[in-house]
């Protein structure tokens, strides 16, 4: 099983916000943007799997930014570490006014996803090759966020996490 | 402002898995239900504020078990502790089969929320009055996970965590 | 074929108008409320019958209240009677402003279902037991709604209804 | 205020059926057809008011053949006499099988609305004149379904009725 | 296989603009109008050929009035001329405003489909018999707007049009 | 009015085909595509113009390719050349297998876009400039498809094309 790239992952989606997407005070709701990272984020796992995939889990996400009606939601997503059937991706979001050319920075978020094969069963996944520093960075911060994943869905006790040793290293840097 | 009982906010909704919810294999997607979680969520939360409110942010959700077209999809969600102008949701997501008479337990998930008045600015939320056991459990955890989500979210330096001193007393007890 | 209680079948939804389901006033189109109550009825239906079912008839409906963009409509489902392989299933219908903290009845309605198996062939259906007074009246005044049903769809002459015997027993109370 | 004939509010709606719009067997679920009519028959009864109309009643709906995936549904809508402020559309409901070129009847409703202003105020309706037998007939028969309309809803006392003297006159010919 | 006049095609749809189908101006969207008229012309072409279609291309649209929010987009198709496995199809799409009582034409277009059969294979086409003078003008002209077809996508070399010498003689009328 | 580099306007856009979109063959209907399509080069406009745009033509369009359900449609958009107060936007349609990991092209397509203020009046657009060869050739080949278009669309006298002489210059290269 070959090795890929975490940029070969790379995975890019802008959806228009209609007025379905919306609130009664017509910002985006949170669960319609939840809607759109879960299919983007399974786009990039496939394509690094070459494989259909399954979500399993998602981290903690915090909106930071209401994001409008007729706004532009653009997800670009990648993947961090494959774990043996098992992989992150990591999503940034950005709310752009194409009209007034802005574009910020909404939230960040790891979905975590097992690849399968037709008849669902669970599949082996290539190996993730970071390139960037900041590529590699994740890649090392992959095993924390696994370990915290784990403890809060009650299937790891927090005194057998090896890498997560304490609330101070949950990560190298801030999100 | 007034005290309520937790239990006064509790909101179930009930959809039925369509075709378009589903991924290839006929499953429920993730993303869908994340936004189905999302808008009952919602509502329990403005039972609680009598208010409208807006999404921060969801904690780690895992999904324990596939969901199958045409099943029903069960939502109960409860308050659990009201902050200054946040409140967290509960839900608990059921998987029932209707011709089968089964329902099986899918996931546990946390929202939070922030109240607002009609020109979107924060509100004060009347406080959670917890009464069964669990709904006091609930409320005493509820002060970690929210340290939890801020360390997460950047917003907090874990060694100012002043209750969630270490992993182990992330949680009582296990998701 | 075990008997079971009306109130087994109780199934709440809650739905929020979204944009798309209104008016250009702003309410709720009556047809997706509709919509949405065959959907919670089926739901009804299919926990009584332990099968698919098949919607077959809807009695007359009117709405008294229009619902707006931005409620919840909550829908309470429960049968009253079953026949050999039909089954007849009772909804009240609110609409709930959250941030006000009303409820109010918008309307009542039945629809009648058939079970069904995989091949669709229909089913028996297990008897329906009342237990509260509404769920026995209802249970008694189901004959007379199935025989004006049978007459308005041209199925039965009017001359052999032997429990609708003229307009003033159409019903015990006022709907 | 003008008479207009009820041809002049004829509607047709094609409708293709798509795999949300189906149960789990494939075939139409009873609510997206009842969503269907009410947009149809509205347009109907807009072109005869002349305003917006909001839907307020339905009658009873029976449906007396499966619709299935990819076949076409047919609604026509006519109105068919109108009272101060509230008009009466009639409807026929085909399924069309495309490649096998069959259309069959699948059912027929009578849905009400009133018409409004721009304030959403009830507004006085043209008078519809019917000019076919059909159209005469429909005419004549809408006051005695108007009394079972409003005997139904509680609004009429059955002993009230002076057209819908008995269950035998409910309609002169079957539906 | 039997001939079949280009009237027994005639296929209308009306469809009331939602707020989803808006831009942020409260006009149609251009997408959402060419989504409604590939269904519509896909029904006439289906019944013409009584059989699956596969949409293979669409003519230049112009698109030249907007379509407000509450208005009723009203499309009329009928097929214009069969070729061995594909067929024209000529739509005009009008808007109404029912509360005003106005109905502007909006624009027109041809799509053109391949008949199929179960297994997707392509299968010949009956003959349309044009029998209206526009029905005729159609008819001549669908040769030449087929050799535009073609060559535009790449299939004809310009130099090979027979029919389409020019560009003076692309229509007989102006569209 | 600053002038801006076509690449600067790149859009992608990635969409999962779900049930809803195909049809009865499990194939993406070609009015889906149209419809993801518009908003796709709407983006890619907007970003241009820093304006409102409103589609105002559709070039011809054929699909060469099935795309099935459960396949990614990638559409990558970009514009050629501006006009007063008007702009083409090009796209390549790509339909990706992401288990499988192929790509291949569906289709090419020329939307054109007015840029509007917030009262919808037509405004000026800043000028295109081309930078690599391609967008070179497809900057030049505009004007020849802006004058079929308006041809096409009734607005220009064959005889008054003054850039496309004859059909054989319609293109210089092969779609």
């Amino acid at each position: 099983m070959k090795e890929k790239c975490a940029k070969e992952s790379t995975t890019v989606m802008n959806e228009l916000v209609l007025p379905n997407d919306t609130n009664t005070f017509g910002n985006l709701m949170g669960g319609r943007l939840l809607y759109w990272m879960d299919i983007c984020s399974a786009m990039a796992a496939q394509k690094h799997c070459n494989s259909p995939v399954v979500t399993v889990s998602v981290d903690n996400v915090s909106f930071k930014r209401s994001i409008r009606l007729g706004e532009v939601v653009t997800i670009e997503a990648k993947v961090t570490r494959a774990f043996n059937t098992s992989i992150e991706v990591r999503m940034e979001v950005f709310a752009q006014n194409l009209p007034l050319g802005t574009k910020e920075k909404s939230n960040e978020a790891y979905y975590t996803f097992v690849a399968v094969d037709e008849h669902a069963k669970p599949q082996p996944i290539p190996k993730v090759v970071p390139e960037t520093e900041l590529e590699h960075r994740l890649y090392d911060e992959a095993m924390r966020r696994r370990e915290l994943r784990l403890i809060l869905s009650g299937k790891l006790d927090p005194s057998k996490a090896t890498e997560l040793k304490n609330l101070v290293n949950l990560f190298d840097h801030k999100g």
